[in-house]
């Protein structure tokens, strides 16, 4: 197993003259302020990514290093006005980063974007296919608020407990608690100061400059199809087949924060999917399915789409679930057998005592374990917030029964455990695996005559609520591991942050709808995973007979292909070390997600991955210093234009001009056009 | 008096070793087939410049290291398979250098874009006042090849003797001329042929970058007013006012080639003319011009735009005229003082013995006096040639009668002294000054009746090709001196160069001329000079009857303000030495050639300005070795890509698709008539 102290090596020797602060004063009110303006934008920014492609890259070092930009300006200020009374220390920013992640981490995991948009009668009547009123649901701020609260906190209990196991006894890595934690550590230092500086500097210019870029392109976009957000880079042929560059400079941050070959294997599925297999079925049109259904039927093309999408990313989740289990299995076993071999004793905490202890260790430990939140709490707790969740839940679903919640409240706990366990391994959160699969059980389950459809749904936001907070909340608790701050202030901030994100959520939710059409496949807001996530649903309550001829040839194939890589690649890992190829295996979940939505946000996710290589190339040591900064600042800025653009939506404002692209033939007759009417 | 060999201090050491080739051996066969390839190119990009805006920036310098850059590529080649016999010298260099500079000098120099072009009936047409068929000339290759024969050889011989004068008596620095040598003989040392290798590099990437630009920018213009050269960066009013970005890089290299100053000028002059003169003008519609006349008469808005810009124009070029002439009096009456009051004795070459000369000095004097050309002999040459030319051009047009033509060749020599003078001082060719002035004279003298403006603008050509050619080739003695290339073999490249010129530039003008329209003030390729000139002749031939209300008042004050600048940017400049503020004094020049065209290729300008403005900020040293090889790339790529593009235009090939800019209002009724015609 891994161990982090080899990156830090010796770091707290660095701060061995700063005293830590007791656990209630980690929590300062600054802290609060600064974790809800960035909760406030970064739960935008993941509505955004989330209603645009529903792909989110991992937020907590930006959210680390901007708490501190934020925190160590206010402090700065006030120091230079002579006002500044409490020093900024590690552990607040280590309190704003969880705040923002827990926070943050609610509008992924609500499903705002997924399951609960899934719900709507918008989204139904688009899937064609168990489109009756019990298997809708009206979305209403009101009650999602209160889904919201009864379900998340769930999740922060059952992940308490277990917090000493994972961290102190199997040492497990959480490659981005890690990260971030060495980076707010770095930050503390003066060396890292005076980077931390240019960085934020570098930071803010990328901000302004994608702010005003996007501003710049709204001014074009005075209808649907119109502005940069069309452009035909490649031709009106692959416009047509979704191949274009869209100019989002959001998706360009994006590309050079993920890993390359997540962008490539985007690239792959959208030139797979888009470029071969589609253009294929399509020449099937009246063969295998009808000519005359509307473009979004679920038995038409759009059907083939969805279908195939939701076959390789049930393969490629179930596969990693699997082997998940396996080896969480295998390892829990290893040690157990391992303590028993060498007959040590286990102290109660959990830690081995006889091991070599090094000073960083042992003042982390100290710290991770003086303020302790006791076992009994979280387990009552635990059952206290599940018994109320089974009852909110069961009025605002009347489609599920007291029974199907308490099932999901039964498995969860060990789902949330296998999730954590996997993400201290892999960084891989499964949370929404894990979620797709209980869809497909819930609603076979409940059946739908019953409101199969809802009850799947509603069972998915039960269990990845849990689930996904289990992941993040480990990390952060890694993270507070080794910047020193208590668990108690670690819990306090993510209780916190997941009352904001329950009312932040919501209320963006909300903000979206009112200015936009989300869940429109042609619109600016296709919300993907809405429509898939309701026909994994469809398809467990209906069963295969809701899918087009020969869909089901496909969907199977293609699951079979995901398990497939899964399986070369974990064979290549294992016993192909020397050449490493392992790395050039394509992701089987990220050539899925283009299937649905195409290759536009590819183009620009390779943009971003190509400017980071070409960085790379040049300077190194610079790129892997201020690419993540600058790929914040695009990121954040494009987002935070919705802001504006959204009020200016809603105030009925339209941009003045029309970038139109048209074909030389279109353009001939609306000059004639125009010229007549003049 | 300034002398230039303080730049090149002792740069001759370096050569020592070297042996000069005789003159013969100078101009090799490979220089001359590098020659005609580079005069193709840069006699393509000056028509293309010509006929887009008319604004050329200095090419002396691209011209030596491209044809560095062109024959060390194949020298290097030839040496490592082992076949190079004759290593490339400096002189060579020279040689390429000078022979491209005098066949694109003809481009410019022969009008194509200006006088020779304002002649056609087309651009009659739109001048509206003297479009009799005795004021227009048909344009056809035939007679501009023996119109450009005739006159451009007259200006060799009118220059040859004077060479020693200006360069060894009178030490006249040639800004350009020294550069490009000074390049030369960098490139040639260890040291620079390495940054030339780099710097070559460079180009060849911005050559590249530009050249598919261009040529993904021509796919999005399927009509007029599609694509990126319509873009309304600053939205449709302004682009109705002719501000906008048109993304050519072709000007975004000559505004990283041309001074800051004339960059700002370029801009202010748009935004007085189009931002603030115009609209107001506009206002009295109706009451100062009639409102029925179409958009281009000269009777209307147009006229105002012309003439506002030929005062202006004339303005500046009666007070260069007249400043030159009393400087180079003045001068010379110095000259004469000083070596009667020293009692020097001046030897026959010009040189005094007397002054100390130092081994370059020493060197260079050598060189340049071994290889002679008796005066008599350029005497007798400018005689035949000109009494040739007055049989021809009289014949060409008849409205010019002998005696014309005899007393312009009587001036000439005259102006072409002044001329070669003062550019030698400030780098500032006024040949098109003088050529204006001349239409005035010649055409007045004509009169309308008898063909006065053809009869202008034919005089403007005899005039011109003698005045220009007299600068540009005195620029090229000097750069040959410096690098010991013998005077006779500068005068063979420089009539091989004349030669390629007179042949090139018809038949490139016969190609734009096949493939688009030229001088459609609506178009790509207004040529606005054509309609200026026109403009000047007319108001020669027919006096200010042809003006519109107001307009001779609004031109007097502008004639006047273009003195009023140069008169406070000259005293400024003789007693404010300490801020050195006249740099900031626009140019009137500039200023002016806006007012006809719009601000749009000044933003491009612009914006090449700011890019080497931020470079220099961040690397000065790099800027100044790179930028004018990037400048040169762009200017190339941009310039090439309308070869294909004009073939493809021949071809009658069509771009597949519009980028079309409509108000939000316009696209809705597009939007409902192609939804409807669907």
């Amino acid at each position: 197993m891994d161990t982090d102290d080899e990156d830090s090596s010796q770091s707290e020797q660095a701060f061995k003259k700063m005293s830590v602060p007791p656990w209630s004063k980690q929590i300062t009110l600054r802290a609060l302020m600064t974790s809800f303006i960035l909760s406030l934008i970064f739960s935008f920014i993941v509505c955004k990514l989330n209603f645009t492609t529903g792909i989110l890259p991992s937020f907590n070092v930006a959210a680390g290093f901007m708490g501190f930009a934020a925190l160590k300006s206010y402090t700065t200020l006030l120091n230079k006005v002579g006002l500044l009374k409490q020093p900024f220390t590690r552990q607040e920013n280590t309190v704003v980063q969880t705040c923002v992640v827990a926070s943050s981490g609610i509008a992924f995991s609500s499903g705002v974007g997924s399951y609960l948009l899934a719900m709507s009668p918008y989204v139904a009547s688009q899937v064609s296919g168990g489109n009756t009123p019990i298997n809708t649901k009206n979305i209403s701020v009101g009650w999602i608020i209160g889904f919201l609260f009864v379900v998340s906190f769930v999740g922060l209990f059952s992940i308490v407990p277990l917090r000493k196991l994972m961290i102190l006894k199997y040492k497990l890595t959480y490659p981005s608690g890690t990260a971030t934690a060495l980076l707010i550590n770095s930050l503390h230092t003066p060396k890292g100061a005076k980077l931390a500086k240019r960085q934020v500097a570098m930071l803010f210019k990328s901000f302004c400059g994608s702010f005003l870029f996007a501003a710049y392109q709204w001014v074009f976009t005075a209808a649907d199809g119109c502005g940069f957000n069309s452009f035909p880079a490649f031709g009106l042929q692959a416009l047509k087949r979704k191949f274009y560059f869209d100019f989002s400079t959001s998706y360009i941050g994006v590309g050079m924060i993920c890993p390359y070959m997540v962008s490539i294997s985007l690239l792959l599925g959208a030139i797979i999917s888009w470029g071969i297999l589609w253009p294929w079925i399509e020449d099937k049109k009246g063969i295998w399915y009808s000519e005359d259904l509307p473009a979004t039927s679920l038995y038409g093309m759009q059907g083939y789409r969805v279908f195939a999408a939701i076959a390789m990313m049930l393969g490629d989740g179930l596969y990693h679930c699997i082997s998940m289990l396996l080896q969480v299995a295998c390892d829990l076993r290893k040690q157990h057998m391992k303590n028993n071999d060498q007959s040590f004793s286990v102290n109660p905490e959990g830690v081995d005592p006889n091991s070599k202890v090094d000073y960083d260790s042992q003042r982390r430990i100290e710290y991770f374990l003086k303020d302790q939140i006791p076992t009994w709490v979280a387990c009552t707790g635990y059952v206290v917030l599940a018994i109320i969740s089974i009852i909110t839940v069961s009025i605002i679903f009347p489609q599920l029964k007291w029974y199907h919640i308490l099932v999901a409240y039964l498995i969860a706990p060990v789902l949330a455990f296998c999730n954590a366990y996997g993400c201290g391994l892999t960084d891989w959160s499964l949370a929404s695996n894990y979620g797709k699969i209980s869809i497909m059980i819930f609603s076979s389950w409940v059946g739908l005559s019953n409101g199969g459809i809802v009850g799947g749904l509603a069972s998915c936001g039960v269990m990845m609520s849990i689930v996904a907070t289990a992941s993040d909340l480990m990390q952060d608790f890694k993270t507070g591991y080794l910047t020193l701050a208590s668990p108690r202030t670690m819990f306090f901030s993510q209780a916190l942050g997941t009352t904001m994100g329950c009312l932040m959520t919501p209320t963006m939710f909300w903000f979206f709808q009112k200015a936009y059409t989300l869940g429109d496949p042609e619109g600016s807001y296709p919300a993907p995973y809405a429509q898939v996530y309701r026909g994994i649903a469809l398809l467990g309550a209906k069963g295969f007979d809701s899918l087009p001829n020969h869909c089901l040839e496909l969907a199977i194939i293609l699951f079979f292909i995901a398990v497939l890589i899964n399986i070369v690649q974990d064979l290549l890992m294992r016993y192909e070390t020397k050449y490493k190829i392992y790395r050039f295996v394509p992701n089987p979940m990220c050539l899925a997600i283009p299937f649905y939505l195409g290759g536009y946000f590819t183009i620009d996710m390779c943009v971003g991955s190509l400017i980071l290589y070409a960085w790379e190339k040049k300077n190194k040591q610079k790129a892997k210093d201020y690419a993540p900064a600058v790929a914040s600042g695009l990121m954040c800025g494009d987002s935070l234009w919705s802001v504006p653009a959204g009020m200016l939506s809603l105030a009925g404002a339209t941009p003045p001009i029309c970038m139109k692209f048209l074909s030389a033939n279109a353009n001939q007759k609306v000059d004639a056009f125009l010229n007549g009417s003049n």
